[in-house]
């Protein structure tokens, strides 16, 4: 049995996390098992109280371990992957998975456009109107993503809550309107949900998930959408690829 | 001014919440500007206090508003963009953009793998050792990220830290070992600093970070190194490309 040393420059806490993390990598723990309680860690290992919760939480905010109310502490599953570098609309990329997906329009207006929002469409200075529509996307029957997309109005003038409706937004802009999407920038951040997203995306306040930020631009140039898609992470993780 | 109204179906909280973030947008308030006190904000939006508490710490979650302990809160600056898909050493990729860089190594082992290291390093069921370094990546004087990497210790026979020390481990891999790097696959995932390595990173315990696994493959198939880096994210953002 590996043992928790004063001697090691890393926290003693710091060491009883990577043995348990160990104890899952070696697969003597495994997805759904129950990790043993902290009196027993404290003993085992020879901690205090207080690093054993340390260490155990820290694996809580990793999403390597998770807590159930009143049943203990449990390994996680392993987290299903998404590839992140396709310009695919939502729908299609999900439907070619195999997976069933809904979405939920929560609002759709058309507005004026902040000062922000018009600097990223690219919009001119006398063009204020923009039609904002905020979108639950959900996969297999549990919320997935809350999305807000920002179009210029004049890009698409007569698009209608009730058009999009069912539909996918990608699969509007090229087929009734006629765009071709070029490529897109996509920042990626980390949050913290807040109240509201943690409801609609049925998460626990406060949990983790990415921020994406894309600006999505035509074969002419022209920016055509700019969105705010908050992501769930407990489940999915998001995969890219370099190149050199 | 823009009003909150029960009548919207959006919580009060965000409402006030958007207020606030249009006027950023709106270049009403700029970076390093206080945002009212929440007193300020009850009086006039009309909510209680613990809306306006709540408002602005979605915001401060979020990283558009940071809290200075007994002066305030604050408009955050924007965030550098820093692009993801290259796959290239930290050391080169941050001198390309004129930054100045160091590594401290932390820590060089010699170890035994855990079976999911040797699972993401592709290793033979009798090939058990690897090289482990764990880096502190600072970017001009300024903490950035930590990083561990992991190694066949085959393929990297008489590397020792003292080789290392100083170098990029990337030049070294492909100087020394003659090694060609094909492409990477890195997963992305939201996570919040334990003390550790909030010590290392020299930010607040619990602030918001982005973790990055990287498994990078030579050109004839085999896995090189396997990386976990924990990259900070309250002043740089990840940006990546999307392509139809």
């Amino acid at each position: 049995m590996r043992k928790i040393s004063k001697q090691n420059p890393l926290p003693l806490y710091y060491q009883l996390k990577e043995i348990i993390q160990e104890m899952i990598e070696n697969e003597k723990l495994n997805p759904g098992d129950p990790v043993h309680p902290e009196r027993v860690l404290c003993e085992t290992y020879g901690v205090s109280r207080m690093t054993a919760r340390k260490s155990i939480m820290a694996l809580v905010n990793e999403g390597v371990l998770y807590r159930e109310q009143g049943r203990g502490t449990f390994v996680s599953k392993p987290k299903t992957k998404q590839q992140l570098m396709q310009l695919k609309g939502f729908t299609e990329e999900m439907s070619e998975k195999g997976l069933k997906t809904r979405t939920r329009i929560l609002s759709f207006q058309v507005k004026e456009a902040t000062k922000k929002i018009k600097h990223h469409l690219n919009m001119d200075e006398d063009n204020n109107m923009v039609i904002e529509v905020r979108r639950l996307r959900i996969v297999e029957d549990e919320p997935f993503a809350v999305e807000v997309v920002w179009i210029p109005r004049d890009m698409c003038f007569d698009l209608q809550e009730d058009k999009l409706e069912g539909k996918s937004l990608y699969r509007i802009l090229k087929e009734k309107y006629g765009y071709v999407l070029d490529y897109a920038n996509q920042t990626i951040e980390p949050i913290m949900l807040n109240e509201y997203e943690s409801r609609l995306l049925n998460l626990d306040p406060k949990s983790l998930a990415l921020l994406f930020r894309r600006k999505t631009y035509l074969d002419d140039g022209r920016v055509i959408e700019y969105t705010k898609a908050i992501y769930r992470s407990d489940k999915y993780k998001y995969e890219i690829l370099l190149k050199p």
